[in-house]
C-alpha cells in the first residue's frame, strides 16, 4: 500500500491528488517548489513503473512543470528524481531564478528551509493550481 | 541548427547518437555518468520540445537508466534536467552507490571532476552500450 515517507510528510504540504501523483509543495519560501509523488507503493526508479504508469508521470511532471513556469515566469526549471535521502520515487520540480540564494548552483544542500508566511503560502499554491 | 553546448564538448565525451538525443559520458571518473543532449536547436526545457520528441526523449531516458542500472548495478540512479549553468536541453542520468564520494548528496558541484584512465573509460562505456 502506498504511504507517504516521513521526511516528505514533514517537509512538504499536499495541495493536489492527480490522476497517478499526490502533488505537493516544499515548505520553502525560497523556491517554488514542487514535488509529484507517484502514489504507487516500493516504487524507487522511474523505470521501474508500470508503463501506464510511466505515461501518465510523463504527462504530469509536463502539467507540473508548464504550470510552474506559467506561474512563476520561471528563468529555469529543475527537474529531477534524485532520492539518494528518500528512496520512495519523487520528482523534484523547481523554479529557478538568477536572484535565488542557490543560483546557479542546485538547491539541495544550500542553507536552511525558510518557512511560509501563511499568507504567501497559501498565494503560491493558488496562482500554482491555477495554472495546471 | 543544433550545435553542443561548448561546456559540454570540454567536460563529456560523444558515445552515441540515438534516435532524438546524443548520449555522451561526463569525464569524471567518480560516477558513472551518462548526459542526453537531445539534437535540437534552442530547447531550454524539456516541455518546449514537440510532443514526438517529447515521447522520444523519455524513451531514451528509460533505455539509458536501465542500461546504466544494469551495467554498474547501482543502488540509486540520479535522473535531472537542470541547464543553470548549461542552458542547452540536457539530462544528467547519474549511478549512485553509498560508497561514492558525494553520497547521500547531489554530486554537481562536490569537489573536481577524476579523469578517467583510458583503459577504465573504455570499459566503462562498452559496458554501458552494451546494456542499452
Amino acid at each position: 500500500m502506498f504511504e507517504l515517507h516521513p521526511r516528505l510528510a514533514e517537509d512538504t504540504l499536499e495541495i493536489a491528488r492527480w490522476s497517478l501523483c499526490h502533488v505537493h509543495l516544499m515548505k520553502d519560501a525560497r523556491y517554488p517548489w514542487i514535488i509529484l509523488v507517484p502514489a504507487r507503493a516500493n516504487i524507487r526508479e522511474f523505470h521501474h513503473l508500470a508503463e501506464a504508469d510511466q505515461i501518465t508521470l510523463w504527462n504530469e511532471i509536463r502539467r507540473a512543470s508548464e504550470g510552474l513556469e506559467k506561474a512563476t515566469h520561471a528563468e529555469k526549471l529543475n527537474v529531477a528524481a534524485l532520492g539518494n535521502m528518500v528512496p520512495q520515487l519523487h520528482v523534484h520540480i523547481i523554479a529557478r531564478f538568477s536572484s535565488d540564494p542557490a543560483w546557479p548552483a542546485p538547491v539541495w544542500g544550500v542553507g536552511e528551509a525558510v518557512p511560509y508566511d501563511p499568507a504567501d503560502e497559501k498565494k503560491r499554491i493558488a496562482e500554482f493550481l491555477q495554472c495546471v
